[in-house]
């Protein structure tokens, strides 16, 4: 069973929100953008000076699309329902991908203190358009034994991305310029896979590359985004005391593609004194015992899953555990402002599977080290915690902001591109110093 | 021979410089850098708030290396020498690939009102590093007829790449992060040539990618310079009356590459009513033929030249002379600010060269729609004057200040990479629509 986000005392006043629609019992109080609104430009204006405090021409402006609630809300109720409590409290469900709940909450605030964005309320005001459908949400609607909604439908995640896709490409702004302009979240590696090629242009939201071709999305072009941690954050100090064991890892041991190097350190790791590895699904058990775990080791393993990125490295690091990154192809969240040298250690696939390696590496480590890395920590905890209002929602938005520039470069250049005998794709590059060739890259 | 940039007398006062250095008859009274300003914090401090009004730390610092004096004001001498006038008034030469003067003498003005970067002279403090070579005028300080120093050294261009860069491979903040916050110029399409492979992390301010391959420059990583124009602006006002011939060109007949569809168009318009084109080259004469021809036509002619760029773009924006532009490759400075369809015609290269076309498509435009481009050309003008205080050089800085969330992310990320096994290189990019593939790219 599913965790569930239970809005903090101090998030009620943010958070709670009017889903205003039939059949739902619902305690939210600011309601979702309707037609009436949309079309009252004053108050698009007035919601603009509410949203930024000094909204200078320069501030990005957000146009959030009042999408079919299907794809929103509908998504939630879905999700109750196939799990046989429709009656159950209305709550997005506690996943590590819920960034698509936070941004969509964040946007519906009436007051957005510090935000790097404005709402506006007018799609002719904005630079940017938000697409709020709960993808991740929508892929695990159906429980792993398939149910149906009692009435003989069942939930179709491939039809409800088409369905978004066809809903879209009739909408005069995402014709306009091909989607450059506009913004999704796909936080699961799955999310919204069926329609990548018709969106590739747009902003993707995402955790890794992994199942993405280098023309669908790149660090340039998108944004990538912390899991939400699913344990607790641990609010004591620095120090190595409490820390009895060097290092913890807790999670399946059988994954695909790069997390096929998880059998091979659990045989290496599994004899050794001083680490904990365990086989362990999710459950509110295992919950429970990666808590006690990451609380009490100095050392916290980030093995790659079934693509790079995993939940259990934003987990560590609120743990104050200092990251072990075993994930060769890995993309780190908000990479320009943290440097995760300070706060991780990387280890490459073939080394951290010589036995006694990782082991040895890491008790070479001074307390002093340690302590440094979890003072490091503490300074960038803000960036992983969804629920900070000076946290990741923010720096979500800021990194999004960030990519304007290229966008309307983009734009503009391609109203002008004329037909072109092209060998290769039109394609604009950044290339680190870790390439493998430096022939032509295409 | 060349033009010389006289200074106007309202910036008499903004560019005066002093070049305070043995053998040159200067009238300049800034004083360059030195390693004693470069030592003292104090006056660091102070000019950063001279340089911003209000340098909040989120204004991009950059720090000007204090490079060795035969890499600017030395390559200015040289070329005076070269000329047989080495009394002759020091002013660097009027070219079209004078953004290396300017940004140099920006740099160096005391107030720098509305910058968007600010000069630091503490490296410590700095984000990025300027590199403040002549590399354009370095290319042609010996004339077509090869020339010597009156003592037997000839100037060689490419000894002194080398060299710059033997001597920035010495520097700590070089090293440090492998070139990848710095910047250089290089405006000639030859320009550091031989040390492509050396700087290709650094941010180049370039003409054109016409011959630079995809893992060393891309509007990515670079940013797209204008040339200065050559020919005077066009003071009056919009509108058709004093501009009796349709379209204008004046240029070399014959160029390599895509510059060979020069030829062709010649044969095409050189009998056809209306059109004023003339084979000509740089010189005092035709450049005065250019101006009466680009501020007495409706629309000006821009074939791409030996690279996809060239001067006579600009000319014709400063001109308010409807730019044709027939080069399929082209890229455009500061695209993400300006949309050139609205002051620009865009022809490929097929279509141009097919008899009447062209004429007959531009003699269907209205004149109101041509007067509706003035206009814009108009509005976006400041854009192409490197003399304006509100012009070229802050935008050349605004755009390289865009880069730098970038290169803090590939900084970073370049840290902690590890060795990995890679089939392709390691870059990321952003792909327009007008791809000929959709297959992987690498």
């Amino acid at each position: 069973m599913a965790k569930k986000i239970y809005l903090k005392p101090t998030l009620v006043t943010v958070l709670t929100l009017v889903a205003l629609y039939a059949g739902f019992t619902v305690f939210l109080s600011h309601p979702p953008p309707s037609v009436s609104t949309l079309s009252d430009p004053s108050s698009s204006r007035s919601l603009s000076i509410l949203n930024s405090g000094d909204p200078k021409k320069t501030t990005v402006r957000v146009y959030m699309y009042d999408l079919p609630k299907r794809f929103t809300y509908g998504v939630i109720e879905s999700y109750l329902r196939a799990r046989g409590t429709p009656n159950a409290p209305f709550r997005y469900p506690g996943t590590q991908h819920s960034a698509e709940w936070w941004l969509f909450a964040d946007l519906l605030r009436e007051v957005r203190l510090n935000s790097p964005v404005v709402r506006v309320l007018d799609p002719k005001e904005a630079d940017l358009f938000y697409v709020p459908f709960f993808s991740s949400l929508s892929l695990v609607v159906n429980p792993i034994r398939a149910s149906n909604f009692g009435n003989g439908h069942v939930y179709s995640d491939e039809e409800m991305q088409q369905e978004l896709i066809d809903w879209l490409e009739n909408q005069e702004y995402w014709e306009r310029n091909k989607g450059r302009d506009h913004v999704f979240v796909c936080q699961d590696p799955n999310a919204l896979y069926r329609v990548l090629d018709r969106i590739k242009n747009a902003v993707l939201l995402v955790s890794d590359f992994g199942r993405l071709r280098a023309d669908q999305a790149s660090f340039v072009k998108d944004v990538v985004l912390p899991y939400s941690h699913r344990i607790n954050s641990f609010n004591g100090d620095v120090g190595v005391e409490g820390r009895k064991s060097l290092l913890f890892f807790m999670g399946n041991r059988y994954r695909k593609e790069g997390g096929k190097i998880r059998d091979t350190l659990f045989q290496i790791l599994e004899e050794e004194e001083d680490v904990i590895i365990k086989h362990g699904t999710q459950s509110r058990e295992s919950r429970r015992m990666a808590t006690q775990g990451m609380h009490t080791s100095k050392f916290c393993l980030h093995p790659a899953g079934d693509t790079p990125s995993a939940c259990r490295l934003f987990d560590a690091i609120v743990s104050l555990c200092v990251p072990v990154i075993v994930s060769d192809f890995i993309e780190l969240p908000f990479e320009d402002a943290i440097d995760y040298t300070k706060i991780a250690i990387f280890v490459d696939s073939a080394s951290a599977i010589q036995p006694g390696y990782l082991t040895s590496m890491l008790g070479g480590i001074s307390e002093e080290a340690i302590v440094q890395y979890q003072r490091e920590l503490k300074m960038v905890k803000r960036y992983f915690e969804y629920e900070d209002v000076n946290g990741t929602v923010n720096e979500i938005w800021r990194q999004v902001s960030m990519k304007l520039p290229q966008i309307k470069l983009m734009i503009n250049r391609e109203k002008r591109l004329v037909k072109r005998n092209m060998t290769s794709p039109d394609c604009s590059c950044v290339c680190s110093n870790h390439s493998s060739s430096v022939g032509p890259l295409f």
